[in-house]
């Protein structure tokens, strides 16, 4: 898979992903040639003409030829040990909203992002760069069926909650202590009918505004953070 | 200015902004347009090959020419009633990250929004697109220099806390009783040196992930929400 931009590029060499092959711009990014060097990957210089044509804009000089990323079996996930606290994605199908996402799983330490094999971004160069190189540490967890999903969550005794605008309970309402799941749904649709009906606890996020909504990847930020923080407290 | 997509024209025309002609194609929007027209607002039928030209691809088949957004000057949204909760960007250039502060500063009743004059990204279509049309509810402050802000802000007795990373402080030790104005940097610089040595306090969001940073738009979510969901208990 290629991926490009400082960071993806740089947390893969530092994760041991296999990188085939670094694609740079003459006179940049020498620190992560030196480190591809070292490890003796081939590195290549292109054009920024090729560059742009092969990567987009937002290459920052450098790309790379990488490992796919793979895929944790949701039973392997949930055996691990610790505190569960799962993010899953019903119907987000914006790159920008999963990198964002798996960016916040990352600095707030969820147990891994669940998303379906249809109607979801999947994960492309875009995702990666938006993660900022964070997609090398979360589990990524990728399901046919969100409800054969939950089923599986509940039998392992992690709580269900989805995050909603049309509920009365708010984040303040969820007892941190379980393992548990967020559900989130698209921007525009929120969470689909029958992933709603199997969440065990709809929440929302208070708000005071007129607007009265939240991009999914402030509601997930918000929402890990609140639940982490009340976990350590 | 001109404007466009589906929330900011429609909050355009619910805040009562003077919206002076609307673009849109054929079979598309009818709801606006009936408010539209209800207005006796020109409306303007084009192709999508031209709103495509004219307004980039997020259109979303509407687009509006309206009275500019206006600036409050900073006394004059120090002096209204009530607990004060600003926040400052420094250096932040990117439209999409302004726009997404301005929605969360919206959905958590900020005080309003300060940018500078120069180096900051300024009110922009894209700004009002990513802000969907929260803009219309937040007050824009525009400063000439950011330091002198700062010393009027301290004036008025309110707290200035610059959030970084390289700090031992954290949200949680902010006393959230007291009037306040949050600082935020540019993602990849921090806030500049002067304005961080201004700041009465630095703190950072507690993070356990690897990567370890958060895109501004989930920083500036997380610290309203903590604070806001503090002041309220």
């Amino acid at each position: 898979m290629l991926i490009y931009g400082t960071n993806p590029v740089r947390e893969a060499l530092k994760a041991d992903r296999k990188v085939y092959e670094i694609f740079y711009i003459k006179n940049s990014q020498s620190d992560i040639l030196l480190i591809a060097r070292n490890h003796n990957i081939k590195t290549t210089e292109m054009t920024k003409g090729s560059m742009d044509k092969k990567f987009g804009k937002n290459h920052q000089n450098i790309a790379a030829n990488v490992e796919d990323y793979t895929f944790t079996p949701l039973k392997d996930a949930i055996s691990r040990e610790g505190k569960k606290l799962f993010i899953m994605l019903d119907g987000v199908e914006d790159p920008h909203n999963l990198g964002a996402v798996i960016r916040n799983a990352d600095a707030f330490g969820a147990s891994g992002v669940i998303i379906p094999k249809h109607r979801s971004a999947q994960i492309t160069p875009t995702v990666v760069k938006v993660s900022t190189g964070a997609i090398e540490y979360v589990s990524l967890i990728r399901v046919t069926n969100l409800n054969q999903a939950i089923r599986t969550l509940k039998e392992n005794n992690i709580w269900v909650v989805g995050l909603e605008l049309d509920t009365d309970e708010t984040l303040e309402d969820i007892y941190v202590d379980l393992d548990m799941c967020l559900v989130f749904g698209s921007e525009g649709k929120g969470i689909s009918r029958l992933v709603r009906e199997n969440c065990d606890y709809l929440v929302k996020i208070p708000m005071q505004g007129t607007v009265n909504s939240l991009n999914i990847s402030v509601s997930s930020g918000v929402a890990l953070h609140d639940i982490t923080k009340r976990r350590r407290s």
